[in-house]
């Protein structure tokens, strides 16, 4: 991978002297303003276009370690929750209808069989179980980057004009705990969650699962292809590959939860400068989430306790998108308006 | 004012029951799923209905104290802003377009003539300057309040199934901290805000009419209707009269910033339980906004550094109602889906 250029930065200068034109008090939209400006220098357009084609993919895989007890749910939930996206009833397409998305699924790393227009670009069956052995061999992580890689060019050549990665996989945020607290030297009993729901028992299993995973994985920390493949799994390989090709290719990503923020973590580290097209739909409650988008300097837009995955916070967050552009792109002016502007007040004079 | 029933009970248990049997883990939407199940029981219908006619009116008023520099813009902006609204060229408007909503203005107390589709229950051109005078004469206020209800029934009878209420009022932040620091016994200092963006002078001038006001207010703070007369405004007590009859018909609201709220507390004096009827769709930057929301219990939705008032909050939070809405209503159950549930993982048992 390679360093990424920034959104326009005259188009969100123009971005934001329009803002300053609109009637409203300035400023007085908040964040709003700054997703509108953030948008328009995305799209190198000002005012910004609306949203056409926002598209949600949802990486599936499965990963050994989820045989250790580490989650709430059997590995078979993978392949069932898989079928339950593809039919339509899983959170994300309720959410994806609403906020005007569509939604595709993409079997990285299943551990079953899918039906062919799913599995175009699997990798394998699970990933390996971290803990003990690498997730992946060295052509399986070039694959399952490369695959990603893929998935976004087809999306944006069909006409994606913003981009979510969703996940889905039994025991998947252990390796995604793993990476962030790998990668920001974090102690895994201040990372590790609770993910779908793990019991007491669980929680510690899954902590020294980490914990083992991450000894392996610090010795490659400053790589993050072996990264990916020595504590990581095909499908986080797949959502590095896919956020860090959306930048290159100058589309716009609001990011989920923990699963691919962690990819997002590791993308930014070879592709320096993605995060600047990406912004955080929310904060989940698992406490790595909240480390890595730190590290990534990206403030949620919402705080709603979400820890489900599949892209379900970012599709919560992505009417925001919408209005921060309706409001940049169709507000009067002050001046088309025939509004006063505060300068006009002989009493209460403007700030500076 | 009258107390108010809740939202069905029964029917909030079972929208939390199907929670449970939906194919995601428990809880795992967070407050979304709480949104879910309030307005499942505001319908008194399991799962709930899509939104078909969310509503926003915007109580217009202008207020005697603007003339006295509390403000960083000049008072034509009302009359100027509502014809803004009327036109569909203010954030309300554009926020409205993108959520699903539509938007009425109405001119309460506007220190101008309006079009009589607009006018209609208008009170007295502008409010009195609550530092000095009283708001309203006894029977203004009582004319102000029943407007408010009027437009509550008018909206539903014809269809509302989501109300919104918005402010606009060059002033107006004024008697809405008044009246929140007079009813939850707040210093001045510690509740005035900026409003619109007023300069440090400003918001001096705007400080010492509000310790004015609530020496005023002070002796009817326990009467709702006289502490609107004395040192709110038409505007303010029409949105409580709005508020009140709205949780009478049973209609979910969403609360937008201070102005609102400031009417919403005022409301829940002497219709207790109103609140129950409410959510908040923001935490506005006004200090004082905050203070009402804790007054209420109420945590609100969105925390964007929003400060416009309009209805913009209320509006910005709406999308989370659909999302919430769509995933009780749409998600598939494990039953149907064929998802094993949690239960059946034998190495990680359910929590009791």
């Amino acid at each position: 991978m390679r360093p990424v250029a920034p959104p326009s930065p005259q188009t969100r200068s123009a971005a934001s002297e329009r803002q300053k034109s609109l009637t409203k008090p300035a400023g007085s939209l908040g964040r709003l303003e700054e997703i509108g400006e953030w948008i328009s220098a995305c799209q190198d357009q000002c005012p910004p276009h609306a949203l056409v084609r926002p598209r949600v993919v949802v990486f599936a895989g499965d990963h050994g370690v989820a045989a250790h007890g580490v989650s709430a749910y059997p590995t078979e939930v993978t392949i069932q929750m898989v079928a339950n996206i593809a039919a339509g009833g899983a959170a994300v397409n309720a959410l994806a209808a609403v906020a005007g998305a569509t939604v595709r699924v993409v079997d990285i790393a299943v551990d079953s069989d899918t039906d062919t227009t799913i599995s175009r670009y699997k990798v394998r069956r699970s990933s390996g179980s971290i803990d003990r052995e690498d997730a992946l061999s060295e052509s399986e992580v070039r694959a399952a980057i490369e695959a990603g890689r893929t998935i976004a060019d087809e999306e944006i050549d069909s006409g994606a004009d913003l981009l979510i990665a969703g996940d889905m996989g039994i025991g998947n945020t252990t390796p995604a705990t793993t990476l962030i607290a790998v990668l920001t030297d974090t102690e895994p009993v201040a990372a590790v969650g609770r993910g779908t729901g793990v019991d007491d028992a669980g929680w510690i299993r899954k902590t020294a699962a980490i914990r083992d995973a991450m000894r392996r994985a610090r010795p490659v920390v400053k790589d993050s292809v072996a990264l990916l493949r020595v504590a990581g799994g095909a499908d986080l390989a797949a959502m590095a590959g896919f956020l860090a090709q959306a930048a290159h290719r100058r589309t716009p990503v609001i990011l989920d939860g923990l699963v691919v923020t962690a990819a997002a973590l590791v993308a930014e580290e070879s592709a320096r400068g993605a995060r600047e097209w990406w912004i955080a739909g929310h904060r989940s409650s698992e406490p790595a989430h909240s480390i890595a988008l730190r590290h990534l300097r990206i403030e949620p837009l919402l705080e709603l306790d979400m820890r489900l995955g599949e892209g379900s916070g970012a599709l919560t967050a992505l009417p925001l998108v919408h209005a921060a552009i309706a409001a940049l792109k169709d507000m009067s002016t002050f001046a088309d308006a025939g509004v006063s502007n505060r300068a006009s007040n002989p009493e209460a004079p403007s700030e500076a």
